[in-house]
């Protein structure tokens, strides 16, 4: 038999409202696909349904942006009120160019405009909303993993997964931005190689490759599949955070 | 029913000398486990395997470091005779620090190291042999590509993949370094999301995160499982190469 893992993702999730119980929704879209989850799955969850749940949609009209998010804005050719918010939810600006604001966000994550998304919101009242990133995405991954053990009697890992830019190469490729019950990285010193030589270095970001595994199956747009189990993975368990992967600006050689 | 991938990996590919026919390879590896190719399925293969098959095995007593390899690898503190290799690898030192040189490939992967590995390298009759990458990555995979077809009678896209370090985040994550038959980059733009918004940007690194899942079963170390077939994946198949991930210095906003 073949080595395999499994990418199941449930449909028939609708518009998450705030303060909707995600576990919930999660378990009765998956009643409704004859989707069982399975002790040793790995939960991953996209991070705007996580988002709307905490309520983290604002209305531009209510935000009144600083003197420095308006020089900002007018350096990156941004609504003024979006770069208020991006500001807000970082912690220093990397890069400004026209286009694209770099940030280091709060949690330490450096990535574009701090996460702030205005695709797939929904705009009531003819108001424009933003839809910041949860509050604290470990916390969040953490809060959603206790809930999913509450309903389901035994412990699923989680991870909360968002589309990232990288330096150096196009394209965006998910990654985590929470993590809760599985080692973010998992470091393979010391293992031996198939030849008995010692491996001097490998430190993998398991939970950033099974971020990105789970978005090939969440698709970008119009899919609507923002929940993926990964079955028959069989990696580190151990406690761990995001907070694991994210390079202090003092050991960053790009920063 | 859920919407689903698979990732399958075949046991039992052996050593591979250089000079071997590597669809053969994989073709009989598969055929020991039971799995069958099917069309619509992607092949990830590591680089690894690819660059033993191409003879990129380069022993380091033939090695005559440069003066610059000299001077780097004094301020690396690594090997002379590597440093020499890395640098005919590269187009460009971007970083050297005590362990680590950050550079351009030849073929614009910005990486540690120029991905030449120690690790997973037979050192036969006592001498030392360092791997480098294949010669041309994308051309490898389209080789491999044709290979595939001959035997199968249909078109398997195929990825070569290697675990590279990023900016900003600890861990290596599985990365795509040669395509072939599959668009490594998707453009999202103008694609209507699920309330009717128009995305404004939205390009996906889809061989990248196809690499990165990949990555997930073949693990790092002692596993020996370098090849991986996705099935059930419905992305785009278009004509595509590593070059289209590639982000030009100057367009780079951290060279």
């Amino acid at each position: 038999m073949p080595a395999a893992l499994q990418l199941l993702a449930p449909g028939g999730i609708g518009e998450i409202r705030p303060g909707c119980d995600l576990a919930s929704e999660i378990l009765t879209a998956c009643a409704g696909d004859g989707l069982v989850p399975l002790a040793g799955d790995i939960l991953i969850v996209a991070q705007k349904i996580v988002s709307k749940a905490e309520g983290r949609l604002v209305a531009l009209d209510e935000v009144a942006p600083s003197a420095e998010a308006q020089a900002l804005a007018r350096k990156a050719g941004k609504d003024p009120r979006i770069v208020e918010l991006i500001l807000r939810e970082s912690s220093a600006v990397l890069r400004c160019v026209p286009g694209v604001i770099i940030v280091r966000h709060r949690h330490g994550t450096v990535l574009a405009n701090a996460g702030i998304d205005q695709s797939n919101v929904l705009h009531q009242d003819g108001r424009e909303y933003a839809l910041l990133w949860p509050n604290d995405p470990d916390a969040a991954a953490a809060g959603l993993r206790q809930a999913m053990q509450a309903r389901l009697g035994f412990d699923l890992p989680v991870i909360i997964n968002d589309s990232l830019g990288r330096a150096w190469r196009f394209g965006t490729v998910g990654a985590a931005i929470g993590v809760s019950g599985l080692a973010a990285l998992v470091d393979m010193r010391g293992e031996d190689d198939r030849h008995g030589r010692v491996l001097v270095s490998t430190e993998v970001g398991q939970a950033d490759e099974i971020a990105a595994a789970a978005s090939l199956l969440m698709g970008q747009a119009a899919e609507g599949r923002p929940v993926v189990f990964l079955r028959g993975y069989a990696g580190r368990r151990n406690a761990g955070s995001v907070a694991d992967l994210i390079r202090p600006p003092a050991k960053d050689l790009f920063p």
